[in-house]
């Protein structure tokens, strides 16, 4: 199950996408093809990976011309191969090539995202962490990225800074102290959120479950300290969930994982994005209208 | 000199994406950091690289709260060391944190891409040729991400499908030829506007030429090709501009400058982004309000 | 500890608000006051109950015009006694006048709800259980209302849809049950949230234990019934949080919170707003200006 | 005949109210409810009194997905008895379910309005006297409230700031006068506009008909003064229109509508909302989808 | 007295305004002014006319550069003699070449429009004749061009079609008569409002007299048959407006108020825009700044 | 071929001005014209001129109501004489008179502008020349009146400040000569876009050369001056644009053609309106729907 954003969001982000791109007109294409022109156009993956961003692609092509048709021939979380065909655009070649670099930029970020996520994912399969994404992503993507990060079978932690507590250093000083820290939180929140504690070494490990965390982040421990941790927050508090954070690598996370957390959270999931290449071919159909 | 975006057009953005982070209030910040408390918080680099986007860090605090105070150590363009302080940020504990994580996740993302132009421009300085951006950029981030083209010493090719003509190939079998795409737009387009034919080989170079394009590039040819390429259109149209573009890389850069060619597009440039790792550490300053 | 909306939020909804009022231009003031003439405005309560929206009322007038200054004379929270003076307005009287009845339609319905909190809230003082509001608020009013419940002495459930999980009648059907339900809630949702189940009878109870809801609530039941599920919760799950809801009035509060639940919800908090009547009294301050 | 708010004016708010419900995602139905779900649901009156915003209702259904069905069995104005079905729902169980509490939040309040307008209304049936609204509406809420005011058997008072003039004491006194003050008025407004003038004795009465006021407003008058204000303002200038205002409730009304005013000004009718109880029944009609 | 646009709604506009003019940059100014360098410039009527917009130009610079200093040596509603000095603007060079245009733009317009309204209130001049817009003004700028009329000594008719009802030929058929059709706008609109029925012959305007409309417009009569309808207009309502419509010139003008109509509109005010010429000069102050 | 503004840029503004005349609604329509009835209107030329608009027209009804129908008779750009129809509205009365004045107020003011457009381009016919339009437009509708000057024979000069450099005097006297100028605005641009600069004499003509400007506007030259510059310029750099400006009118500007130049700009095109009289004449077609 994974949370698709909705039209009506995305579909409005679309709309001031496209003003950046297209502003006045497109110039080229207004000029050169004429109003009647059809085309047929193939977009191609032109590297492996994980498909992602089908819908917000067709979205785009709504978007410019209603009448324009969108034909997804992968699902999101495919797998695709190089040369592998993801979708038929067919309709106005104007309005294929005007939606054309905005549904591309979309696509190649958003399966580069899921490709990522997936190889992350990878190292971890077979065991029941949780691998998942943080808030360093790129402002007015959050939805789109996380919803790839799940695409790529990872999880989403918080969406922001308002559905879930997470107590870091500067909350703790300005609060006096762990405790007093969570306690203020739990007194002011709705019942229904849960407190995320991190912390950076054992006795403050200590102190959030004595705190009653819910959720205790283990920064940037090494792996035998936060095996110590992981134990013994499980032998007292079964229910409160384990975090690990920092320094989270391809290479690191199957160890990572190994401490025994129930959750892996990794910024670079959403933070360095890698396209995946991936191109519109474009065949005339037929010719009609005046130029 | 450089097009650095107004703080109008960033600012309205920079609402938008504050909403998206903070949404119905930051639930941790609120409930544990007492209303009148200060802190001074120093914006570090934790890589080497360019810096890149202080003054829309700037905003963002300005945009949080007007009395926050941001004075910037580093300017855009400035190289940095592991370890340098960029920035200093002043007031409200509560005002920081909650617009910490916009203001690193767009320093990070505008210093990565000076950074990375930066090592571009480097492999070609001393040559005459300019390095240029494309469109491949982030939907909603183009402004900032071409400014950071320019921070990084790039250039920029055309901000948008409505400031200049390019055709391609699409625009080239639609309109029936070259010669024809180029009269067409001519036509239609301002008298202040220049046309960039896209061609395969020198057959097409030939075309253009003849059509009048202002600008012609020479995409994925091979080197000797575009040497040819270059001095057939410098002998005959020597106003004409050159512009290569395809398959370039940190390592084939050199030896496509030494083509002679005016421009290279780079694509990478804004399309593939490895943020410059940049942090903010909060210290107390003094304490006061009520919790 | 309270969680005040942030005027950027607000503001702007001020700004809408008072284009609903004022429209293409507040007609009488404009043509009977003159520009220069000043007044002192003092906000009355004209029945008592608990003052709320004091910031709101301010954020009107700043938005209207910048030179009006306003003193408040009360706190949100404050018991107010029919007669008090809540807060001193200065400045253009044609400012004052073009911002009064949207700043008093807000303070009124805040204070109301405020009041009406307060009064719940007194039913339970001195026992260990939490008040809380619900998603009956009025569109577009969600944070004003939400705040107002917690200025009452009260405390918010979720603050929508996207904030935690709360697990239905028809939820559990569409899944197959309330341990299908649970399963697919926690396997999708971020480990950061919650998940809350609705029950209605003890053998649901049972299932939502099993299925390790977060929080469990007892809907319409009868008090006998309700203090054997909470005694049944606390001896299992002592961490799992118990929520009485429907059919809580002012006389029947008080014998729900003895049962022994955590949380008690009333829809009616928000839901049926009697405005707390309060007035703005003009007075010629000096006379300047052409009319 | 009744003024039916535009749907463009109302979907555009609808869009803002469900995002303030809806956030970054439903996250319960989203995860328990599968995609192919479809129900039927029946909207219900679980208190008797007056239908309104049937459309409305529909409106936010249609904004969340255009393919749920909603047919109305009852129209805004009928009276509904206790467990009256108002409307069936059919679609996609995830978007009733998205869409259900903005639907019956307003359906509630408006419902309210009307039932309440219609209780009022009751008392002076018979009498030619017009019942109309106020200004003291819910802020972004003013044109639905005063709709519902209209099916309730009400009528409205002007709409805002800009369609009508009010002096009242404060334009009196800084206009040097009421003459002055209707003077300056006639001049400035457009011919098409009426001017009101809020009088609270027998000499202002005098001096607003002397002014040549449209409409004269008795505030808070005794009814003896009130009756005596009536037949004076008739005998001199029977086109004027005299309206009765301040401390009418149900009890009062009759009485004053007896003194022969042509309108009675209600603030209540939309100042003290009591919504009407109204609920959805959700029925799983057949499953569809994935989870 | 005159109605001046509030800032808040035209800054708005202004902000919209500018971005169509700007777009992603002022490729010019950015690129050959320093950004330190200043100037100061003088806005010149370069045809003699009525001046207006002087705030709106204001506005236009401080939206641009809050620093830009606007010094206006004449007022909205004076007369200008060609060559005088409208304003002194001075400040950032680079800030006041962009906002230029745009306030040039409208300070052209506007004083065009209060210029021409002049020429016809000149017309008129000594009469009780009230000089009326109409509703044909350009989308988007009723406000402004409205305010214009009234610089230029005219009076402004409805603001739209929200603020007064105005029932013409096809609202008669429909409603099967003017006595129908007034009587079913009487019965639905708040009693605020006025009711202007148009007529086109003595019949029409005895059942518009009978049906009790406020406001009697005589359209496109021959001035005879328009002499005979104020006549008995008056003799019969002397509280009825009689309004003069159609084919209204310059040179028509002072006939058809002889006739004794009390309201003459005229569309041609906002509808057929000339310009008045006026220019900014712009002159180096000081240097500063790097390129 | 011709630029038409797309439907999504300019119904989003349809949208806004719709809201400026209609508001809170129309009450005339509403009150006087049951909601099923319909009705055929004609869209009739009162004057000989160029159609334009037509599709604009459309799309005012379309937001409206998307149940009218508008049959379009006459194409943009279609010279149409006294009486002729150019459109068929049909469908909700209610609808086609709140669409009615602003689809007039459009067709007529940019069928006006087609009309002026269309003289100053009879002048120049048979030549070379390029007649275009300017930045003094009507803030708001720069899209539109450009557009409008294609559609009586005209071209575009550059749409905003972004797409091309204009160098003027004051930027010259910035930078230091127009040597300076043109240099530093030819190294910060993108080489996409061209360089004009204005000139008033021939050693200007004479530096604009030099520097390499593409285009080189000749500013209110005497004719004989005018034709030594183009010879000069086409002699030296036949690839640049000659640009003539200022002083143009539909007297001299055969004269100013004959001069040899390849451009001549006209501001009056779009800067003083005289809209084309059309009327929509509006007939019952069949009654429906009840009052």
């Amino acid at each position: 199950m994974m949370f698709h954003p909705s039209s009506t969001q995305i579909k409005e982000q679309i709309v001031h996408w496209l003003k950046e791109d297209v502003g006045s007109g497109d110039v080229t294409t207004l000029s050169t093809i004429p109003e009647g022109h059809v085309s047929k156009g193939l977009i191609h993956a032109k590297q492996a990976g994980i498909a992602c961003g089908m819908k917000i692609a067709q979205w785009v092509f709504e978007v410019v011309d209603a009448t324009v048709s969108f034909e997804p021939l992968k699902a999101d979380g495919d797998t695709v191969q190089q040369g592998d065909t993801l979708a038929i655009v067919e309709g106005s070649s104007r309005s294929i090539l005007i939606g054309e670099r905005l549904a591309l930029n979309l696509l190649q970020r958003m399966s580069g995202i899921a490709t990522r996520t997936h190889e992350y994912a990878q190292q971890v399969a077979g065991t029941a962490v949780r691998l998942v994404d943080t808030r360093k992503t790129t402002p007015g993507h959050r939805l789109l990225e996380k919803y790839a990060v799940q695409v790529g079978g990872g999880h989403n932690h918080r969406f922001g800074l308002y559905d879930a507590v997470m107590i870091k250093d500067n909350h703790i000083k300005a609060a006096g102290g762990i405790q007093q820290a969570v306690e203020q939180a739990r007194a002011a929140i709705p019942h229904t959120m849960k407190i995320e504690v991190e912390t950076e070494n054992l006795a403050q490990v200590e102190q959030a479950l004595a705190a009653g965390a819910d959720i205790i982040m283990l920064d940037n421990m090494r792996h035998e300290e936060m095996r110590t941790a992981v134990s013994h927050i499980q032998a007292h508090s079964p229910h409160v969930v384990t975090e690990a954070s920092g320094g989270v690598t391809l290479h690191t996370i199957a160890a990572i994982a190994a401490c025994g957390v129930d959750v892996i959270s990794v910024g670079r999931l959403t933070n360095d994005i890698s396209p995946l290449d991936i191109s519109l071919d474009l065949n005339e159909k037929k010719k009609g209208g005046r130029p």
